[in-house]
């Protein structure tokens, strides 16, 4: 028995492909993609509110992008796995399908083999050690018009064969496109490699470097630190948390833990101490726009959930590694070409964390000190998008806060230069390596649901009184202004007002405060899209031009850009949905939040990135009338069995002599 | 043998006291407060950097706040320790010092035997089983002719003699104000009950309301959860820090770890691989400006480090409450009204925390994961100024990083508000208990020594480049723009700009970057004071009206509001320092960070507020070569020993049927 948000299963899966296979015959299928369709909204929230035989679960369905032989247009299908009927098939012969692994590991072939590029690369007159690789990108957009399916490959080379080694430190200045359908080559690119966009007439040898490493092995046991000592976390009593199924509860908290293969882990039917707070909060899109106007550069522009997904990229992780303590994984699943089920390990592991203090006060006039611990429960996964990495979590803590947090990490993009060159574009990280600057910008799906489905948006300033003598004689006052929003949009932050994003239930008043119940965004203020609205990088990626968008709740409505970003051409996400004229006030609205970092490189970010930590979270304002932490068990020597360090740091003549 | 940044001892604050008395003998004196006078900086220098005999050991001085018996005059002395001589007294009429622990208890003393305000008392016909309790608040400011020292007592009612009762959820409608010199009872000033500033003609009886606890026992066995197993960190074989006297040495980094009165826990010396990073990193002021315009209201000003001191606040802290594993504490000093040593027994914690993935990369051709775990070393104190905590914690990492942790928790400040009535200025967070909005505006000050001392502070702007199609086709490069600060002043982020301040050493050049070397500043952007010039909360805390200050160093410029704030009517840090016109380019320079929040309170933030943390970071930008945290020990089940919760959360029918 499936409860209607779990991922598919293998069986499912398979179900899928066989009835699409069936719906084609004999023309043979290639599938790119398969996963989960969701019951719609109010289908779901009548079976879950109402287990009772009276109403059915919804039926189970799965849709697949998938490519009949011999045509080049994605098809999409969805399909009532349930009944084994094919509901709906569209063809989109515009439009550009994800990458999928199959496609990419002919690519990897393809480039590899070919005849042109090895006559180009021997020109490069590498060493006899050297294995060139190479990375196929999605080729991004800068032709409206252009309707094939393009990939560039970004080559680099490596001088050994050690697991570990560092495949982007010896970039090479060549980079084919080919044709991802017909596998042709279209064109060997060159790379500029000075300051401006000029090329070498003739690819010339290469400038032997030393690529920098972070190989244990080829670095050697005397290269690595040797006073990390280590430090355990230990559970005698085992986790808190419980798992049925993939229905979560832990402390006060419950959820389900949905996954699908674009989005990675998503946080179905959040509940707190049985009261509803949010019916799905996903990651929902994230684009990666570089700063280098040369071609190839201008056109990289990845979204790395809509071009490849952060399910299919994440991690099988390892006991130990990843976290530590009690590790609970949960497996993905995906399908490869042919439509069978591929399970993938361990992508996301659910763990308790202590953070430190929770809170604390202590009674000056008895020094009696009362102190909670935050425990939080982290759901993780790591996503490898080629070179780079995500690490996604969602936090939930005592306090009844959930906490999303993302860091960046692996390897950056990287272009050769020459030697003693420096670019305005980015920074060199290593002799001959030149790391673009870029931006990442996140988008986070929150569709909440505070004590049910209609719910508003509003929006907090600070204001100062000023100009009011008789009412401020001193001028210190100061008020907060909410705004209702009425009109789905992009809407901004301003940090001179503190502008705070709150959801409310206007019909549920907190019985201590006299206000709306609500949650609050603690957003991340964050440098917006650079490129102007004229670029293709603006139009792909509207989401990524505000901080915060605004839209009515309707089916199938989950991805900020749309559903289609590989070499789009606009954004049929945001760019859509944000524009339709109707009421979201006190209605199911879904709010939308766009942050990242403006990465300016540094060569402390090579060979691989310290992980660059970025936080928002959703935290209750007059939801609850008092502390949600206020029951959560005391801090104790007796739980904590914390160690004493001993050592003299005070004076010698401290002791005995002082008052005290 | 002492360290020249070492805490005064116990037999040398004594010394202090002894001095000062003898120099005004037979006049008694009363000391408010003792501390360490440091080192000038280019003494210190010197001495520090050439340990041979040829350059002595700086002679080691104290300063002190005190009056002379029979006067209301504030001195201040300088002692030279190893002399045994005054070598600086002088008297500050117009000045109010901070407040001290003797004082305090003296008006703790003074107004709970007051006659007329027990008469006043007398009127709200309390319970039998109350006990009235008060906090003597520091006075503010709102007459700029006012000389003398006052103090504000707030008033509360406690039911229960429990030492965890909250003694902030009954507030009483009563706040004498009383002369601290004369300790004359000068006005019972009535609190406003109502939506606006109208007071009762008469103090009515109390309107009986039921106060919300935290208490374990008042709250029973019952009401806690159950569900929160034991969480521990072990460390098998011992932490990873090594501590020398005050001198700590972890992984790469070593510090003297400083402590005063006024400031808690300070860095100093602070190196990475024996390079010099930052001569004196510190919390250098906080103010709490409240947003009521009602009297007393607009008076509540709280500048916590100049009025008090985060040292000298600091609490005790605990093994197995406030950290977990192996746990160093250090203590804090500090002096009674006859100039006593009393030793402040773990005011300073330290401990090593793992937060999660400190970088990863998995190499997507051979799925090889590489993986470092983000070890930390915390340096933290709780800082309990009445009723509210701050937690400060300085947190080193693998990566070279330094960051700066606040978290704010404890009991928010209430006022009595008549029931079922609502404030523009607060939110009700109890009945009859009004927690009025509030901002928090902190200064950290880095004193910077990037490979010396001669740093400049600059700010990088990302700017589009627009308009240049011939090198930007496509729109969609940008550069970074860098300014360097020639003159003091108080300086703007600007998110629309990802405006980063950067410290740099200009005459040292990254070898692989070809940039100088260099320390970012990872500010948190905050709303700014909301009060405008004309008021006194702006004319005392200009630090807080801007989120950057550059000022040349001088020698005990280390506050950011000035030396006095108690009462103060101009700010006489950063109103002084950054308005000199000098050349801060290439010099001697000190960076400030004001950051915070504006909090709009919530009755999830009663009885005891949850942490709200701020985090604010310094990271290494060109003064690598490479990931300093390339060379951390990988992590491993071998040394992480974690367990994994084995559970069934995958449909059945994925065991043995699918392909992997």
């Amino acid at each position: 028995m499936f409860h209607p948000l779990d991922p598919l299963s293998p069986t499912e899966l398979r179900t899928v492909s066989q009835v699409v296979r069936a719906y084609h015959a004999p023309t043979p299928v290639r599938f790119k993609f398969i996963d989960l369709l969701e019951t719609p909204k109010s289908t779901l929230l009548a079976y879950l509110r109402d287990k009772t035989p009276s109403v059915p679960a919804p039926p189970r369905k799965g849709y697949t992008y998938y490519h009949k032989q011999g045509s080049q247009t994605l098809r999409k299908a969805k399909i009532n796995i349930t009944t084994g009927k094919v509901e709906e098939d569209t063809e989109h012969p515009d439009i550009q399908g994800p990458a999928d692994i199959d496609e990419i590991e002919r690519l990897l072939d393809v480039c590899s083999k070919n005849v042109e590029v090895a006559k180009e690369v021997e020109k490069l007159k590498l060493p006899e050690s050297a294995t060139v690789i190479n990375d196929p990108w999605l080729y991004g957009t800068d032709d409206a018009n252009e309707r094939r399916r393009l990939y560039q490959c970004y080559m680099y080379m490596v001088l050994n064969d050690d697991p570990e080694a560092n495949h982007y430190s010896l970039p090479l200045p060549l980079a084919p496109i080919f044709d991802a359908h017909t596998l042709e080559l279209l064109e060997i690119e060159k790379l500029p490699l000075g300051v401006g966009a000029e090329l070498e007439s003739e690819t010339q040898p290469w400038d032997p470097a030393i690529p920098v490493e972070y190989s244990q092995t080829l670095l050697g046991k005397e290269y690595f630190r040797k006073d990390v000592k280590p430090l355990q976390v230990v559970q005698p009593e085992g986790p808190s948390f419980k798992i049925d199924g993939r229905h979560i509860s832990w402390q006060k908290w419950s959820f389900h833990m949905g996954w699908t293969v674009r989005e990675g882990p998503i946080l179905n039917n959040v509940y707190y101490d049985g009261r509803s707070l949010f019916h799905r909060v996903s990651m929902s899109e994230m684009t990666v726009p570089y700063g280098d106007p040369r071609s190839p550069y201008h056109r990289k522009q990845a979204f790395d959930l809509g071009d490849s997904g952060f399910g299919i990229t994440s991690n099988t992780l390892t006991l130990g590694c990843d976290c530590l303590g009690h590790i609970a994984y949960f497996d993905g699943i995906r399908t490869t070409g042919a439509g069978e089920p591929l399970v993938m390990k361990n992508v996301i592991c659910m763990h308790e964390v202590d953070d430190g203090v929770g809170w604390k006060h202590t009674n000056i006039r008895n020094e009696q000190a009362s102190m909670v611990r935050n425990r939080q429960l982290v759901i993780q996964c790591t996503a490898t998008v080629m070179n780079y990495e995500y690490i996604l979590a969602f936090i939930l803590d005592q306090a009844a806060n959930l906490h999303i947090d993302v860091k960046a990490t692996g390897i950056v993009s990287t272009m050769p230069i020459s030697k003693k060159t420096l670019s305005p574009w980015g920074t060199v990280v290593a002799p001959g390596v030149l790391a673009v600057n870029h931006q990442h910008l996140f988008s986070v799906r929150v569709d909440p649901a505070l004590d049910g489905v209609r719910n508003t948006i509003v929006y907090d300033d600070i204001i100062p009184v000023r100009g009011e003598p008789d009412l401020d004689p001193f001028g210190c006052a100061f008020r907060v202004n909410t705004t209702p929003i009425k009109r789905p949009g992009g809407y901004d932050l301003d940090l001179t007002k503190s502008r705070t994003y709150r959801i409310i239930n206007p019909d549920h008043i907190n019985a201590v405060s006299g206000k709306p119940v609500g949650y609050k965004l603690h957003a991340l203020p964050s440098q917006m899209l650079i490129m102007g609205p004229e670029t293709f990088n603006y139009k792909r990626g509207l989401f990524s031009s505000k901080p915060i968008w605004v839209t009515s709740y309707k089916e199938g409505e989950l991805w900020a850009a749309g559903e289609f970003t590989n070499q789009s051409r606009e954004d049929t996400g945001m760019g859509v949905w944000a524009q339709r004229n109707e009421n979201v006030e006190n209605e199911d609205v879904v709010l939308w939040h766009t942050f990242g970092v403006t990465h300016v490189t540094r060569p402390e970010d090579f060979p691989v990135m310290p992980v660059e930590k970025m936080s928002i979270s959703l935290k209750p304002t007059s939801f609850f009338e008092l502390n949600p932490a206020n029951d959560a068990p005391r801090s104790s020597q007796g739980q904590s069995q914390s160690t004493l360090v001993e050592h003299s740091s005070v004076a010698p003549d401290s002791c005995g002599k002082c008052s005290l």
